[in-house]
């Protein structure tokens, strides 16, 4: 066959999310504790597709930062097409949320409030690639919705969730930090910082780890607050404690309490979620209370989360989210207030890879390869291959005929543990050659016995 | 909260798969069965991105009748953004076959051959919407793919396999139709239709169930067959018999094995297929020699497959694929035989709803919910949630301080089939009450024994 020398098979910039075998396979495991972990609190899966109206994709006011792809149509002669030239009305979903609230209102009558649902489908983003940033990738969100008001107790499953996920998938230590937006936004009012300003107070503070304190506090100054408030403002977001100490510490502000009600509903609202948290048993190593977290969007109105390793700072944020009210509800018009998290898995998995924090698995799932000694017997390898996949074991059956060596290569290759070895003397006395490739181990056997032998080892894999 | 009235919440047109939580978790099972059998197999999960360069999408020839979407960045005034005006240059992809040449192209050296891969991923296609015809839906592939030869017996586990999972899906009876095109193809060389020709005539033939049998006989005589040879070829592929009937049936006809050495091959290839069908143990009454199937895409060149269930025929084809020679190997510049099935998940799961053949599972993947009888018992509630989820129990606790009825209403409306009632008197006992929605039956246990009392009922269910 000629190759067409010319054309360019690589993919787009910003879309190589691609894995080899091994990789992938990795992937669909971390998805299945992620989604097992989701279901256990009684998350339902969604899913909706790549393509909304531009008018939906558009209505959010606030990710203006996100560039939207459009889908149009190429138009061909051909009479059976989407005969549809022009400006596009539609676009790819740049995230879950907004796909979730039309979701909502496409659904109203088919939906039980709160409604816990989980997502993990592919989002598209035209930023500007740079590495480490995707075009296209998968994102694993949960969020409860609720209609009118929402208990803070969904608040405080979440951290419970989080550190399920990430103790399950063996990752190393990690923290979870927990704030609340209101306690931030109460001493910038007890400072008496206009309303439209708390915002960009709010936003330079997420800025303290990538820029330093002297800045923050510069930058502080620069929307109207002393140099002894910044001060003050950096010492409180800078308290380092336990749990219960920094717990203490936010009661004790009483001129603030006084003085902010929503400060006062902050620490409240901490206190439930910190409630909760314990009577979930979340281990107090896995989380914190950081009053410095910040998240700089807009549209969390409460708790809000980050979750980081503590051995690999630099991965940044592995899973973050909080509380919002008012971002699923504009379709239906209604006062919809929710909490969820997200982890971006594509990236996750990534650098989870790159840093060998996570080794890739075996490249085919087969536990099994049947190699071929004859091809006179293939009919019988392929019997036996029944009978051992009758028996819930995954096989791969060799056709070609090739060097046994190379076959057992084969095997090593794809990560395959066990190969059975049935040349025409064992065939005729009805017995099978079982080689443990990690070992080197061999057992022979009879076919009668294969089962029972294949059972013994996969458990010990 | 204000809604946009204006808003036009609903899908755009071709792209309403989505699905409510019931049945979307029946998607999840189905694929959960689908990837299950795959695996048995060996066969290894990749997935492709959504997009690839618009030049590799058409480097295809044949397959102009799907609209490809070509994708673009809307420019915004942001510096960050994706700055690229005017002609696009990367589409979405229409197949997984396409993507899986390309996949290949990109990660040869990773990859161990033949190359057994399945895929699950969303397609996008912008025909002409019309009801049953999507423009975004799932199609779960399977392919094994050579370097330079495949052995026939890849063919013949496609159906062992394709049996498998409808069985377990369990949709009722099917029949998986076998051909090879070669026997088509050996056919019209043994009456003199020239090679340009033959591909016509066995696209007329893939017409017959659609426009029936006079018409077929008229078109193949516009292609230069009398009409005797019209009446005989009619004949030929309308034969009905046991698979022996049939195979013997081929291999008297001694005239044209004598004249085409591609029949002979395709009745040589057709045994070897049916020999590993039944070393496979699939029963015969799952599939048979239907010489009349021809897929009349013109890149099959050997086996070719169709499912069709037995009760609902108006359904169409749920399973089809086959042998081709030339799809993979072109970006790679080397002969690269493959062999694959496709089932159209999206469109198959509507119709399986659509016709009751499948119904949906509960909305809500929880077993058990928790309800609310007092607020101060939350923390109890979630204590008690987390310990039976210790215990693999999937758990929804309900934070809202409804009426205990609505609270059962909720649970029974998302197909929670347990509750759990811990009132204060209850608490002070250290006991509680086990509701069986369906039964009704209601048990009263010490929390001790609530593990075991579940699990005895969990599966029962």
């Amino acid at each position: 066959m000629k190759q067409d020398k010319d054309l360019n098979y690589n993919l787009p910039s910003g879309f190589d999310i691609e894995l080899i075998p091994s990789e992938k396979r990795l992937e669909l495991h971390l998805l299945n504790i992620i989604s097992t972990v989701f279901e256990s609190y009684g998350f339902t899966p969604i899913e909706t597709p790549a393509v909304e109206r531009l008018e939906i994709l558009q209505a959010k006011g606030n990710q203006g930062d996100n560039i939207i792809y459009e889908i149009n149509p190429i138009v061909t002669s051909s009479e059976d097409d989407e005969s549809k030239p022009g400006k596009s009305d539609r676009g790819l979903k740049f995230d879950q949320t907004v796909p979730l609230a039309a979701y909502i209102a496409r659904h109203l009558n088919d939906l039980v409030f709160p409604f816990s649902r989980y997502q993990m489908d592919m989002v598209f983003r035209g930023e500007r690639a740079k590495k480490g940033r995707y075009r296209q990738f998968r994102q694993c969100d949960i969020d409860v919705i609720g209609r009118q008001d929402l208990s803070i107790f969904y608040d405080a499953q979440m951290p419970a969730i989080i550190a399920e996920i990430f103790s399950r998938i063996n990752i190393g230590e990690f923290i979870i930090r927990i704030n609340n937006k209101k306690i931030l936004q109460g001493l910038f009012e007890f400072f008496e910082v206009e309303a439209e300003k708390i915002k960009l107070c709010i936003q330079t503070i997420d800025t303290l780890e990538k820029v330093g304190k002297q800045r923050v506090k510069q930058d502080l100054q620069l929307q109207g607050l002393s140099e002894e408030q910044s001060g003050q403002i950096i010492s409180f977001i800078e308290l380092k404690g336990t749990v219960d100490e920094v717990l203490n510490f936010l009661k004790q502000k009483s001129s603030i309490i006084e003085k902010s009600s929503i400060f006062a509903a902050g620490v409240s609202e901490l206190q439930s979620v910190i409630d909760g948290i314990r009577k979930l048993n979340v281990p107090e190593t896995q989380y914190c209370i950081d009053l410095s977290i910040a998240r700089g969007l807009n549209y969390y109105t409460g708790t809000i989360y980050e979750t980081t390793l503590i051995d690999h700072e630099s991965i940044g944020s592995i899973c973050s989210g909080g509380r919002y009210d008012n971002l699923v509800g504009m379709f239906v018009g209604e006062r919809m207030p929710g909490v969820g998290i997200s982890i971006g898995l594509t990236r996750l998995l990534r650098k989870l890879l790159d840093n060998n924090i996570l080794a890739p698995m075996s490249a085919n799932p087969a536990q099994v390869m049947v190699l071929n000694l004859e091809e006179e017997l293939i009919g019988f390898y392929l019997e036996i291959s029944k009978k051992m996949r009758d028996q819930g074991i995954r096989v791969l059956t060799e056709f070609k005929s090739i060097k046994i060596g190379k076959q057992l290569k084969k095997a090593d290759k794809l990560g395959i543990s066990i190969c059975l070895i049935i040349g025409s003397e064992e065939y005729k006395n009805n017995s099978c050659r079982i080689k443990m490739l990690k070992t080197g181990e061999q057992i022979d056997t009879s076919i009668d016995n294969l089962n029972d032998e294949l059972q013994k080892r996969l458990k010990l894999n």
